[in-house]
């Protein structure tokens, strides 16, 4: 085989937000498949906010990605050879693929996914692992139960936008909290939420007193920082927060800043607990199972901003941090195409 | 009746330590019963840390004591007049009795005591609220299991030094943190736990590193701050934090201390739960009997430091926010002696 394959490594653990120099872009041949193995070409690449955890040396969920590595990205790639009998030549398979043009596989943790019941990227978005931890996040470790008034941070983002539909599907009173005019009139006249609240422009304790009259039952959290500081205080008797993530702390080169008025748990009897979508692989037939149907039905929207270039990665990735991003973000092999 | 009724009394909402101004020594006439009342003479009062938030003019599990009221109490008291037929003279009860030497009550919320079974002062220690609170907070909250890995903050305290022996009981692994070389042989050689970290003296999350080496389980927490923060990248898959109080901060003049740490809530799925003894009323009686069994074995100890003097309340209370109590601290009315 003749080509190269474009790959994005980590050249350096990155403080604050990944620069330019913490990354390398390595060109080399396109892989050939061993015996047992299979060889793809990537065709979209999923880019989250968790990567950045991943690039830290530090005690976490998963494995840091080592210096020198690929970057760690879950993708959809088309099978190009196989020596594999499960997989054959022009399949679509979801796995990690890294941030790279070609991905070798053992087909070890592989999913096939059929384009023709979804477009490719939703794979990615809803139907993907962001679908799935939004779905996890809320029904599994949040309980929410229809009469919940519940309140989403980062709500236009990939898994926030999915959770806030899911939400409203369950019946739930739902606000969402994102950034910009734009993304709130999408929440609220696109995605069919109760309420948005703009963090920039408005004043985020008035507007939940305002939007959740008797309070919060339940908080999925993706920002962390000032937002969940501020929605502790307005929990409800018994309230859930599911700890998502917490976007706002992943770049500070400083400590994380802590809840200082986490004592709300105890006035609430609340509880916040953390969770990672990879535990509830056994249940993830179900979940698809749901989300096809709502997403079949019409009830569920994906919205996927699809960027061009695996090379473009390392600017690419900065626009989850900055709010940069409406919807799923993902990069686009725009050589496979 | 002749003779008088020494009250303390919220003179002033208190900034950080309550100081002496803050109260107000009244000194009233013993009360008489009325119709449907019976009048008590209190022998024993309970001094809480949760007292120190009742003080407060904020929103919480219980209405602020107001300014110029007796200040609230749990306490046992013998009756000394009565026009309720359930209760005669020179039965003992448990009510809030204030800090005061005499208390009227309609007998809502009045539980009758037996002396015969245990003395008076365990019914405010491990067989009253401090007691409860361990009993439901470890059993119920954390779901302590026989096979965990149990940390206790607070550990020679009234509550934690109960909470540490159902941990016990129940076959944990049990390691108590206390301030001291003192407190910390007793809970070891005394109360039967596993080990006890001197926070004073060591260097806590080494120790934790040493005395939990698969991680920590559950964590029941009645201090917060800096030890709450160094306990959380410890916690155990699945681990359960149960926040019953937060002492190292009640009297903050600043912002609480928030847990920068509570990520590791999601790289662990491990959870923190507020919770207050009160909402499991209808669940006393089996926790009476379980305790009451485990005293009678000689399994659970109760351990009362004894003060005397209602009017000696603001200095004592003091001891709870210093170190300075070992046990249940308890005011005795040594007028009623």
């Amino acid at each position: 085989m003749t080509g190269e394959n474009i790959q994005v490594c980590l050249a350096a653990r990155p403080t604050g937000l990944p620069k330019s120099s913490d990354w390398e872009i390595r060109r080399t041949a396109i892989p050939e498949a061993g015996a047992d193995q299979f060889v793809a070409e990537v065709l979209y690449v999923s880019l989250d906010p968790a990567m950045r955890g991943w690039m830290n040396d530090a005690k976490s969920y998963i494995e840091p990605v080592e210096i020198g590595a690929v970057m760690r990205a879950g993708g959809i790639a088309r099978v190009r050879e196989s020596n594999l009998a499960e997989f054959s030549v022009g399949d679509h398979v979801f796995c990690f693929t890294g941030v790279q043009q070609f991905v070798v596989s053992d087909g070890k943790g592989v999913q096939k996914v059929d384009a023709s019941v979804a477009p490719l990227p939703t794979y990615l978005g809803a139907l993907g692992m962001t679908g799935l931890t939004a779905y996890f996040g809320l029904l599994d470790v949040a309980e929410v139960k229809p009469e919940d008034t519940v309140v989403i941070s980062g709500a236009a983002g990939a898994v926030g936008s999915v959770a806030g539909q899911i939400a409203r599907i369950q019946g739930c009173r739902t606000v969402g909290i994102a950034g910009g005019q734009e993304k709130c009139a999408y929440l609220v006249d696109e995605l069919g939420l109760d309420a948005a609240i703009d963090y920039k422009a408005d004043n985020l304790r008035e507007s939940l007193r305002e939007h959740c009259p008797k309070g919060i039952d339940v908080f999925f959290d993706n920002v962390g920082g000032e937002t969940l500081n501020t929605v502790l205080p307005l929990m409800r008797m018994h309230g859930r927060i599911a700890i998502c993530g917490a976007i706002s702390q992943y770049n500070n080169t400083g400590p994380v800043v802590g809840p200082s008025n986490y004592l709300s748990l105890l006035v609430s009897r609340a509880r916040m607990e953390g969770f990672v979508v990879f535990d509830y692989q056994k249940q993830f037939p179900q979940a698809f199972k749901a989300m096809g149907g709502w997403l079949a039905e019409g009830k569920l929207k994906s919205k996927e901003q699809i960027e061009e270039g695996i090379d473009q990665f390392p600017s690419v990735l900065l626009k989850l941090f900055e709010g940069g991003n409406f919807g799923k973000l993902i990069l686009k092999n725009t050589a496979a195409f």
